[in-house]
């Protein structure tokens, strides 16, 4: 070994080697197809934008979060993206009124975030997002969360795994008034309600009572937030079981009739304690959580009309999803849906693996090998110099090719011998067949 | 409009929109499929770096080039990567000596630039990058090239657009030397030739004479940086045009077999001016240029042995290839190999669109569309309230749909009229044979 300088990656990075990298394709790929099949068209922009972008939405607060820059000498102040809510906003606004309607939207961009990186969050990370602009609750939300739920099927996740848990802030704050919240003391109760599982019990007792709640309305708070309801119950039943007018939660229903039309209801819990921290998000806000396990949130998104007239476009509603690669991959992993081998399975396995026996052989595979690939097919060789079958073939076997191509004296009468490594079959094949025969 | 702040993405970077990111999409697939093809597997790194690992291989004069940050409150000063190498002889040195031999990767990443954007430059952009470690000369080199050549190929330009220019620094060093050259000059004579287009002649004769070189020696210089060979004439040939001693350029001769044997030789052409100014290139260098037009640099590589120990690894050969995304998508659109349409005609195409034509169809709608996606197919269905046939299938049309899907009263005894909308036939087809007629 030399003496040089050892280097890792940044702390919250990823390296992503073949087998890494074949998990991150496989993911990506679900969500690309999911997105395009549901109709939404591809979009990305810079990984950094500037950093007002984010303060504009967020406050000043979010700068903390966000690893910033300049340009040397340079006046600007950019920041890497936290999220792409901004971006797209951005890019809709900057359509202005020629934008279709409704636009759907998918984005499978990088994002940063400047923390203590630790499990399932990580400093740099992938987060595919689906929005629609321009379309009016609940058709906006049913229409993100379709393809989210097609991904997690295809990629081997139903809905005993994964568990849409849904709420409406207008219902939520319905039932915070009728608790005792006073009007405007209802954002400080959303965020309370937020916060529930990181909260002490005694903690969350002395701010609920900082909002003017007695005893008996934090102890409905806290149930509140503790308790999932079957969607499909249909609104009234859940207000029965919340002991609250059934007025309250109206709002549910054409959710619950828009999920049901598209088959998507056995995945849904209405579940009063999600808000979405994030302060622009109103009306509908749900999170993708995990089942029966770690309860790990898999996605979350919400509604967010108005932020494009933030950046200066017209008035649209807007809703969004966003799912990210880290969380999700350690699910999959935990139930074994990445395969028993970390992602070597996942690799792309060549058509052909070409093997000289030969010096005829040896003389004839580069020019065979390049015509092979020109047809389309994914071919390897060996770069050893042995002849020995055996090796050749384990090495063939060891990247997952279908069928070696053994050449030899027979190329000159021009055929080859081609085995299928999976049955072990051999046939003689003329070599102007080949491509054919091995790409079928 | 509202009144808003409006933003833009910053200077040098892009927003794409779905027909510019069908462009990108359309360009990275030929990038992954030829690698792909060619047996090389995918990887990727973070997108920044700490700092240090650039100025280890590019010296500190690297760092007005980068944009560089650090952490609030933290001591590590990170960089967004300008190339992909230094990562990738990162990855390549931590697997020390349990990596195989030779090993080919390829990566697609997003590469940072802090320079005044122009056209053809950016700071934000894309670069295929396609490496072999551990493959010594010219094997390692033909290797990164043929993916080159298949992507080229794939996205329709062929060696009358684009030609290979090698060269090779022996070659070169022995040509300068022949030159009255001395031996610790070389190097200041090899960026010399690397910046003859862009030194007026004056100045570039004032530098050839600080060489130490007479008038003679500074006209043959710039005469063997304004001159290419076809290679498959041969070195000896060569040599005897540029009237030098055949044995400085028998390095050459092994390279010129080796592309012989892949059928790449037609693109190559031997350019004495091709240096590469990177200081770690070694041995044989290449770039890829436009033909007959404005000689645009498409791609360019070489030979880095030594880099890898460099970072802690082991002493291994290595070389590669990187392609940027720009000047390849300027050159694709002016020779009209984008369609006319700047990438409309490059998005994903619908499968099928649905219309419904009564309110028994519009009942059915959701849950059939629902189904077909799920059943893996793009499908897409109007948003507006129209029933007017004539102009939903103008919506249908434009979103380039294959077939439309006709729903009526007729989806009660489960059937759907569907119209090929290349043809105009139309045919009745059972609601439970819909999924398996439209895909195919």
């Amino acid at each position: 070994m030399s003496k040089g300088r050892r280097f890792q990656a940044p702390r919250g990075t990823r390296d992503f080697y073949p087998p890494q990298m074949a998990v991150r394709r496989h993911i990506e790929s679900a969500w690309r197809k999911a997105s395009i099949d549901c109709g939404f068209e591809e979009i990305e922009g810079p990984t950094f934008e500037h950093l007002d972008l984010y303060t504009v939405k967020s406050g000043e607060g979010i700068v903390s979060e966000l690893f910033s820059f300049t340009r040397e000498g340079g006046e600007d102040v950019y920041a890497l993206r936290p999220e792409f809510t901004p971006t797209l906003a951005r890019m809709a606004a900057a359509k202005g009124r020629s934008l279709a309607l409704p636009t759907k939207w998918f984005a499978i961009p990088i994002h940063y975030r400047a923390e203590r990186p630790q499990r399932g969050r990580l400093r740099e990370f992938l987060q595919w997002n689906v929005d629609v602009v321009g379309a009016e609750a609940p058709v906006g939300e049913v229409e993100v969360l379709e393809p989210g739920i097609l991904a997690l099927e295809r990629l081997g996740l139903g809905p005993e795994d994964v568990e849409i848990r849904l709420s409406h802030r207008d219902a939520i704050a319905g039932l915070l008034k009728a608790l005792g919240v006073v009007e405007d003391r209802v954002p400080a109760a959303f965020e309370l309600l937020d916060r529930l599982d990181r909260l002490p019990p005694e903690e969350f007792s002395r701010r609920g009572e900082a909002l003017g709640l007695d005893a008996e309305a934090i102890e409905r708070l806290r149930g509140l937030g503790a308790r999932r309801f079957d969607l499909a119950d249909g609104p009234d039943a859940i207000a029965r079981a919340l002991d609250v007018e059934p007025k309250l939660l109206e709002t549910l229903e054409p959710l619950r009739q828009a999920l049901a039309e598209r088959g998507l209801l056995e995945w849904c819990r209405f579940d009063p304690g999600i808000v979405r921290g994030l302060a622009y998000y109103r009306g509908i806000v749900f999170e993708l959580h995990e089942r029966g396990g770690g309860e790990r949130a898999v996605a979350g998104g919400g509604r967010y009309d108005g932020l494009i007239a933030l950046l200066d476009g017209p008035d649209l509603p807007a809703c969004g999803m966003g799912m990210g690669d880290v969380v999700l991959s350690l699910v999959l992993q935990d139930r074994g849906l990445l395969g028993e081998d970390d992602g070597e399975g996942l690799m792309p396995a060549p058509d052909a693996f070409v093997i000289a026996l030969d010096e005829v052989g040896a003389a004839r595979l580069p020019a065979l090998v390049a015509g092979l690939r020109r047809a389309g097919l994914h071919v390897r060789h060996s770069h050893r110099t042995t002849r020995n079958l055996g090796k050749l073939l384990g090495e063939a076997n060891r990247c997952r090719a279908r069928s070696a191509v053994l050449l030899d004296g027979g190329a000159s009468r021009g055929v080859a011998t081609v085995k299928n490594l999976a049955s072990g079959a051999q046939q003689e094949i003329g070599l102007e067949d080949l491509a054919a025969s091995l790409g079928t």
